[in-house]
């Protein structure tokens, strides 16, 4: 399958998330335990690696699996930046609003791109790294809150602690992602084998969460074992299949293509989500979105589209840019 | 002298037009008539552009003056453009509210991109083109109604007469601009000839609006020239001195680099007006105009860099972009 095909699979999904996790509530609150959702998409995650990799081993060559503890203890790496992350993200938001909040969040793009250069010494072109802060701008114009609206934040009111952890947080998301991408790149295992190390960490670790959520409340609703399915519908099933198919997607880009693509799909996945939320729940239409819609599609295309279809190149260098026009951009300038 | 130090100076005047023409009001209100400030400016760059001509007069060889009906013709009609300019606008603003109208205005941004295409037959790369069109996204974003704005006028709901008046003003307004360009560039004129010829059919017109209003307004506050300096402070001068002088910097821009940088220019100033007003008026600083700021820097950046600067060129073309860095970017890509 080629980048782009999942890429766009993965705008599709991650956008349809938001939708169904809105209408998964009820009366504006949720009937199940949230923290639910992530757990068993790590399960289902789990199953399905499993599932093709022994389709794999069934088939000769076997799949390449790298079995010795020196590689396998990277494997809860991931999980254990995600957990520090979380309780930052909670930490930033005693300081923040919720609005603050999530333009800050946008700042993940700009820094998985530094870390991205830094850590896995990936070379971008400067025209690259202009479209990733592009990006980043975009999404929040996007989010700019509109004239007229119910709560009214200022960016520029929150304490400096509150920009600092929102600053740390960005780090820690953009470093879990550039840490995967090394992983997963590090040697040419089957995919399958990596995704069934990263989800068995993947499902212990939202596991301890869930059991952490028991010790917190003292046990008052009996363990989580007892009470997993509890409140679940049609709608919660699709979330945890959704969350869990764009699980398997993000994977397979951090083998494949990098984190780059991943970041655009997702934002691209923001911005699809709000124009749908005007459509299927009536939302009013602002020119910011209009605008960031327009910002992030000309990034896309300054990232993505060969150098020598934005400038004009002398004609002796033309075979040699369109000979590469086949492969991701990004690929195009490694060291 | 270079074009980019001239167009630096059109944006620093540009941007004090707008805090001298707030300084000039008292009372939140003129006292002066606002018409008699750019039929002042037209007179003021017709006797500057007359003493310039005399002393090239002295010199030899004597400047290159044109003196022929067919060219001399030509003269009035941005003059005439701009009439029914002005009298366009005022039919938008009868269909859409100030702030609609503003965001409108930023469509003369890509206006003026399509005729200097069409009508000048200058050929844009395709990164240029994006670069425009982010130019006009930034300084839109910039506008961006806030949160907590006493008026709260959405964008998309304005009669769709609005909206094509609104393209209309800003073709109108392009066109005026691409044809002065088409002027000043025809031939190898004096510059100092050609302004005397604009700014004379300048005066002339400015002139007859003012005697329009007179009519309208039945001579009940006597002709124009009897209360032509009525309530002028030394403000009021500031600003007659202002917009005559930026108007012969666009003059000199319009013949020795061309319409681009007069758009990057007066854009650039309206941010910096923006930034400028927070700080003299304590305006408050909004994220729309922090990304606003970045949208349009990349944006000059974009069209103005020379692409060997932006992405990665084979080796061997390399003495040949850089042997054209040294010219206006808009420059290498003519056909």
């Amino acid at each position: 399958m080629r980048w782009y095909v999942v890429a766009s699979l993965l705008t599709v999904l991650t956008s349809s998330q938001g939708i169904l996790t809105t209408l998964s509530q009820s009366n504006g609150g949720y009937k199940y335990d949230y923290a639910t959702v992530p757990f068993l998409a790590e399960v289902f995650k789990l199953l399905v690696s499993s599932v093709f990799l022994w389709r794999e081993m069934q088939n000769s060559p076997p799949p390449k699996m790298t079995m010795d503890w020196k590689t396998v203890r990277l494997y809860p790496i991931p999980s254990i930046i995600y957990l520090i992350h979380n309780n930052v993200q909670f930490a930033t938001l005693t300081y923040v609003d919720t609005s603050t909040y999530q333009i800050l969040g946008n700042l993940k793009i700009v820094t998985t791109g530094i870390l991205f250069r830094l850590f896995l010494k990936r070379k971008l072109t400067n025209l690259q790294w202009m479209a990733i802060i592009l990006l980043a701008v975009g999404t929040t114009t996007s989010q700019v809150k509109g004239c007229g609206e119910a709560s009214c934040d200022s960016f520029f009111s929150s304490p400096i602690q509150g920009y600092l952890f929102g600053a740390l947080s960005a780090c820690l998301s953009a470093l879990a992602g550039v840490y995967t991408e090394f992983l997963m790149k590090k040697n040419n295992d089957s995919l399958y084998w990596q995704n069934v190390q990263l989800y068995t960490f993947g499902s212990i670790f939202n596991m301890g969460r869930l059991l952490m959520d028991d010790f917190r409340s003292g046990f008052e609703e009996g363990p989580w074992w007892q009470r997993l399915f509890n409140g679940y519908n049609m709608t919660t099933w699709l979330v945890v299949l959704n969350l869990g198919t764009t699980g398997l997607l993000v994977s397979w880009l951090m083998k494949y293509a990098d984190n780059i693509v991943k970041v655009y799909a997702t934002s691209m996945a923001m911005l699809l989500t709000m124009v749908l939320s005007v459509i299927l729940f009536n939302f009013k239409p602002t020119v910011q979105l209009f605008l960031g819609i327009i910002i992030c599609m000309m990034s896309l295309h300054m990232y993505f589209a060969p150098p020598s279809t934005l400038v004009d190149l002398p004609l002796t260098v033309k075979p040699v840019s369109e000979s590469v026009s086949e492969v991701p951009a990004e690929r195009k300038t490694d060291s």
